[in-house]
């Protein structure tokens, strides 16, 4: 008789953003009259920049000609685009990055656990409290998160750092030793930011403890404020330590083209093995790449024409971010983030559980919000908001909000 | 300090496709003036037809007008491709599998792999032998395959099926019990497909056992011969014992697209849980579904002008394939397969150990093939053949093995 997997079965519940699907739609379902307004899930409205959506169609019908026709392509990733990546998104923002060390995948989400099947059972992980779901489900599945706590709504083996507002929501570092540590910065939820100093003791400690830190920068494209790194590798050291997990979903648009990249520097090696080869054998047996025509609209998304394009799109949401916070705190509600990233993490009113308030604004004034508390228990009495829609949209949820509250 | 995953550093060596294209690439630029035909990876080479690349010409510039743009799709895949697939490929072959009980990928080769984690590392896996290596590969890197006997060339925990010429290299139920069972039908490597009956004994024996079958259908549109299911569900009792997994990559000629789907009946359980629950669940963490613009494409491919279009190319690979096997033949070589599979499973001339022969034929007339040592020990003696390449060539390469073999 076949055994199911244990540590999969464990992990009870939805997966949050299937779950606030779930409730949305059965809401509309029996409110069809409701404009229901989202500022819930991450993801981007804005269509693709022209040049991108030329490249990819033109590689479709590229498939179709005798002479263009693309079959499987290099497990890594097509040259075109691991370099475009590393000229654009590294060299031109003084970063060393070689196109040998950039794996392209379908997205970060995907990366985020698979690279997990490069580490043992045993290592102990530190994962910031609140965090991307993604992180905590994923080290239930692998076997590293030990037994969930009712109680307090933790895994006992997962060393949580806890953020707070009053050290601006960024982690500090633990007194247990970490074996692997996810890092997102700008981060999602809270959409702070680590700057140069704070991220460098974290790159210290893992070259100390031979830990590694797995840095989601799913969000670099946000940030504008001048001391915060665009990545990891600006930090001395880092190439010894951290492994960068990218996307093209927030920063070109790409949530439904699906592209994605990691990146491992050559230098990364434990117990005298390079963990670049040791993620080129998995990625090579257990995947075959990524669309033709998806890396050539990544491509064009690299180009100093696409860029411009995409600054526009960014611009936009920024703009929202902006209009968001402004809003907010005229509302007397404290709104943290939202300045180099596109996400709001906003204290509840006198701190009612996220998932009431998340249940009073859809129910109320048709508002869909991320609970907090979907983050981990840290994210209790909070709400996530996306700068991700339209921009009457924004203004529009803004005027509900103000109804309600007021 | 972070452990490595001691179960992927077993796994020596490289996977075996990137082996063979670092080996022929090497062999390449040593000899820039020699044309070397390729009759080794499964790549297709006819171009896409119009009614697909359309198809995601159209999703392509879609995505950049504002009603037209599409985010994060589906998990599970949109449900216009499931919808289609569950009429193409199922209803209108008289099997019975509903929308909900398919689930889009980028293709088999990662649910191939991705599927092992619905199970717990105990289990023991029967694999054909030879086999597609990716079931052994995954196997190992999920702990279940044991040591490996560089003697034998097995690995201690798995359960080989021994696939001879004499029983026409189908494999036999073993006397162990098996907990997961891959089988390919029509097979990779071998390209020989089981008959109703010979796979109504493998669901008995899964249904008694409380087995699960790993079922790969990825060639399924090559199958002429009325005995041959195309489907493991045309077997009565496969919804409680079958996993079905497909793709478009041979049947459309995706391999540089990359979608692939797979099937898990309603009614397939164990221990009290569904494992499409298990399945859905574990899609909704570790992936954000297919590009819109591929499932665009796999839709058009699976309407039945998308399917008309498809028959030309398939018809010209197995025009191919029995061009090949009547040449080979005509040269006094053992050849089987290539009647309802794009592959030929040929006996190299007095048994030569196979990497023996993949040298001498790339280096003497510019062949490539795949060694059949690749597949397993089970494939030692053997190459495979693909009919794959252009009518030209594969013509082209018998000329010249006539040449080398006479």
């Amino acid at each position: 008789m076949v055994k199911l997997n244990s540590d999969l079965v464990n992990l009870s519940g939805n997966y949050l953003f299937s779950e606030i699907g779930h409730r949305v739609q059965a809401y509309k379902a029996a409110h069809p009259e409701k404009r229901v307004i989202s500022l819930g899930i991450g993801d981007v409205t804005r269509p693709l920049p022209p040049v991108v959506t030329e490249a990819m169609a033109k590689a479709a019908r590229e498939m179709g000609e005798p002479g263009g026709f693309h079959g499987y392509g290099p497990d890594q990733g097509y040259s075109f685009l691991r370099q475009a990546i590393a000229q654009a998104h590294y060299r031109d923002r003084g970063v060393e990055v070689s196109p040998e060390e950039i794996f392209i995948s379908d997205g970060a989400k995907t990366d985020c656990g698979a690279i997990g099947e490069l580490f043992g059972r045993e290592n102990r992980v530190a994962i910031c409290n609140p965090a991307y779901s993604v992180y905590v489900d994923t080290s239930v599945m692998a076997g590293r998160a030990g037994g969930y706590d009712e109680k307090t709504g933790r895994w006992t083996d997962l060393i949580p750092l806890d953020c707070h507002a009053e050290t601006g929501f960024l982690p500090q570092i633990p007194s247990q030793k970490a074996d692997l540590i996810y890092l997102c910065s700008p981060c999602n939820p809270t959409g702070v930011a680590f700057d140069r100093e704070n991220l460098a003791k974290w790159v210290d400690y893992a070259n100390e403890n031979g830990s590694i830190i797995l840095f989601d920068g799913a969000y670099e494209a946000f940030i504008t404020s001048p001391e915060v790194p665009r990545s990891i590798y600006e930090i001395p050291g880092a190439g010894t330590c951290a492994i960068e997990l990218r996307s093209f979903s927030k920063t070109a648009g790409f949530t439904g083209v699906r592209c994605g990249y990691t990146v491992i520097p050559q230098a990364l090696k434990r117990g005298g093995v390079s963990l670049i080869d040791l993620w080129r054998r998995r990625q090579a047996t257990k995947s075959n790449g990524v669309s033709y025509i998806t890396q050539r609209g990544a491509e064009a998304a690299c180009t100093p024409l696409g860029q411009a394009q995409l600054k526009t799109n960014i611009a936009y949401y920024q703009r929202n971010a902006t209009a968001l916070k402004a809003g907010l705190t005229d509302l007397g509600l404290r709104a943290y983030g939202g300045v180099d990233a596109p996400y709001l993490w906003v204290e509840t009113p006198h701190r009612t559980p996220s998932w009431d308030f998340f249940t009073r604004l859809l129910e109320g004034p048709g508002l869909v919000v991320t609970p907090g508390a979907g983050f981990g228990p840290g994210g209790e009495g909070y709400i996530r908001l996306t700068a991700f829609g339209s921009h009457e949209d924004t203004l529009e949820a803004l005027e509900r909000l103000k109804e309600v509250l007021s």
